[in-house]
């Protein structure tokens, strides 16, 4: 397991065997089972979640009560709740594993020592956050952009493994509408 | 100028004035007219851009030919497109000032340079990129959650300093409705 995050470490930064053990002293690693939390509403965030196995996604619940999914994450993608993070208020969302998972938790006060004692994670995260800021902004465009039937298309283009690991009722949630909504787009575009 | 540019560092790391005078070299001034482009729709984006003074702001014209605003920048704040920047690829975006605008522009040679010699600028942009991911991520929430009334209703409890300073058309792009739509809203909000 450990043995693939310095896989991933080494296609963004150059860390020794020695430096890399000394890293992995600063994260935690867990199991999570299907459908628990890591982080639910009201609660301040105070880790970041690298997955090794499995998914975890982000979700709110909207104003009629349903979950919106906003972020999954599958191996090797990071996630967190940045902005309760940064400012130490109460998160509006959920992190919740889609199916079992195996995660590396960083809590924030080891996450401050890492960046303090190995300045090399500094170049490292602060090509994580670019990369995920650039998704974002994209992410932006396409919701302004697209209708909701679009989006699954453009989903479905983009990202087809993904959508074959992912139960049907939670992309629905990411596009943000009902899975009766998403079959019958489903039965139009197989058909 | 630079003083403010320093000013803003401070908050995020400690640089001595002989290392800033250093890091300085790495940025060019430039002066914006109104309306100015920056980067244009299929251009490859090598650049980052920090505002000292006025507004800048992203766009991106969509399949009806309009111009929508996903972004604006004011003083102390980033702007790049960092999908066409990381990846190397023709932007589907616009940056275009706003109004008269001084900013600091620092090419994507001198940005790695810049990382390599003075590493502590990577805690800087770490942070700069963290801070833009959460405000990304609030911004996508904000997109599934609020109708195009409740968003302007948002902006104008949130951004009610911004809301002077950017032209009525502009924050219409921003919010996705046409002038004539935000004309009514506002109506409404101060009838």
């Amino acid at each position: 397991m450990l043995e693939q995050f310095k896989k991933h470490l080494d296609k963004f930064i150059k860390v020794s065997d020695d430096e890399f053990t000394d890293i992995t002293g600063y994260f935690e690693p867990q199991t999570l089972k299907k459908k628990e939390n890591l982080l639910t509403e009201g609660q301040i965030c105070k880790a970041s979640y690298f997955v090794l196995d499995g998914i975890i996604r982000k979700f709110f619940i909207n104003e009629k009560g349903v979950q919106q999914t906003t972020e999954f994450a599958i191996e090797n993608w990071w996630m967190t709740e940045t902005f309760s993070y940064i400012n130490q208020t109460p998160t509006e969302f959920y992190i919740q594993a889609v199916q079992p998972t195996e995660i590396l938790v960083i809590r924030q006060n080891a996450f401050n020592d890492l960046m303090e004692n190995h300045p090399v994670m500094e170049k490292y995260f602060r090509m994580v956050y670019q990369k995920a800021y650039a998704a974002a902004q994209m992410r932006v465009k396409m919701l302004y952009e697209h209708s909701r039937e679009e989006l699954y298309r453009q989903f479905l283009k983009n990202q087809p493994a993904f959508l074959q690991r992912v139960p049907q009722y939670l992309i629905a949630s990411y596009l943000g509408f009902t899975p009766e909504y998403l079959s019958e787009i489903r039965k139009k575009n197989f058909s």
